[in-house]
């Protein structure tokens, strides 16, 4: 492990939480001033970042299209990320606040396990026909407002070779901090893009050749191995655990198919049948 | 829905958050005291309980095998529970301890947002023959020691078919109160034995006629799909998510499978990773 202080990156120590110089790590956990809240117009006065914590995900954040403009740790973790830093584009010019774990927990609201963040602006989002530039299959979301499950979505699409990530209507942020640790820093590497005007967008995945294939629980419609068959291009839409997908949005998909169930139980957590989705399709591939 | 009191149920008030009676539901969060500690011979104190919480899962508990010997719950949740309580082998004879939110929380030790438990004490462990009666697919969990993953294999064998679920070494408590939480109560459910002796015991496996398929992400083995063409009845072995399975355990096992993952990224999560074998194995009966 190089020594940092060897390296060509800017380390400023923190010893004063109050400092304003690491004002973007400041309140992760809170609802109103959470740095990386989106920057909405006219509405909440969120600041338009994106955070990725731990060494793992923070290695992903570099190597992603979110560059981050400042990170926050401790010592160890400067230590372990010592490679990944001088590979930014400029690793000067991005400080390294680097602080004893009691003056972070002072900055962050509470004490951080895993001892190293990294802050970006988020870029502006994709288009959608940006996130399908030679995509195969990709995930369609509506109304997952669960931050653990579209973390988790994520991880499965890299694991399964899923290729995009789309947001319809209701979703919760898919750049909120939790969501990106538990996609493992998936969420910063798997193209992503929003279908504001849902469903209607979804005319646009038909257009670029994708058959749209709704999930759900019925027990009429056709299993997905059968309704998968012989297609090129695939979407698969996803809803959250018990309401599922609206009607709306299965009337304007092309097929629905559902995953074979024993009777009398639960539908199966929202990322679990999307992961038995991509793999239905990496199967075959 | 009836009005409880005209149920054969013995509601007895509590008032006092020290009245011993409801004792077996006291401190549910603490390490060393909890009542859902399994009772181990000349180790820790625990009383051998088995703690459900929430409508849902106490109704599955009065389904189960697990017969509850008391409830505690606030009064709208009696009321929602009155037709399960009904059918209680013996209604009377199982005291539902009725109490508002504050006093319930100063018992429970936290504010239990589900507003009912139940209680119940631990029946003798099946043994393997037992549980593997008429199975055709089964899971075998080694190293699994996080309580969310064991419950979501619960929930997920239920959801597709899977006949049991065992436990070789290292695995965590699958009767704890947040395994049965997240399991949506298919923990009580779906027929669970311990394989003390590991990995030898596979061998029973293979004598009842299951094919032993352990799940690695070694790229070198055969997918999922070849390896359980032909089988006719399946033992899926996964192992805790980094770890993976033992070397021992692989080697006892028949055949080793993977899942195809996209290069560079990691291992799914030890829950989704046995769901999508469970599927792979639902989607061709």
């Amino acid at each position: 492990m190089p020594d940092p202080a060897s390296l060509p990156v800017q380390i400023i120590d923190i010893t004063d939480p109050d400092d304003e110089r690491v004002d973007d790590f400041r309140d992760l956990n809170s609802v109103d001033r959470r740095p990386d809240l989106p920057a909405l117009p006219g509405g909440r006065p969120g600041k338009g970042l994106v955070i990725a914590e731990g060494v793992l995900v923070v290695q992903r954040m570099v190597a992603s299209r979110f560059a981050p403009h400042a990170f926050l740790g401790v010592d160890r973790r400067l230590g372990e990320l010592s490679e990944t830093l001088v590979t930014t584009d400029d690793p000067a010019a991005v400080p390294f606040y680097r602080a004893d774990a009691d003056v972070m927990a002072q900055v962050v609201g509470f004490h951080l396990n895993r001892g190293v963040l990294g802050v970006a602006r988020r870029p502006a989002g994709l288009d959608v026909s940006a996130a399908l530039a030679g995509a195969s299959v990709v995930a369609v979301l509506e109304g997952v407002n669960d931050h653990e499950n579209i973390g988790s979505i994520f991880r499965n699409a890299a694991g399964l070779g899923v290729d995009a990530v789309l947001f319809g209507s209701g979703c919760a942020d898919p750049l909120y901090r939790r969501c990106v640790r538990v996609s493992m820093g998936h969420a910063l590497l798997v193209p992503l893009a929003k279908l504001p005007e849902w469903p209607g967008e979804l005319e646009l995945l038909a257009h670029h050749g994708f058959t749209t294939v709704s999930l759900t629980p019925d027990p009429a419609v056709p299993l997905l191995a059968e309704a998968v068959e012989s297609v090129d291009k695939v979407a698969f839409l996803v809803g959250a655990e018990g309401p599922g997908l609206s009607a709306a949005a299965m009337r304007a998909s092309h097929v629905r198919a559902r995953i074979p169930m024993s009777r009398g139980t639960d539908s199966l957590n929202v990322a679990t049948a999307a992961a038995i989705g991509f793999y239905e399709l990496a199967r075959s591939n």
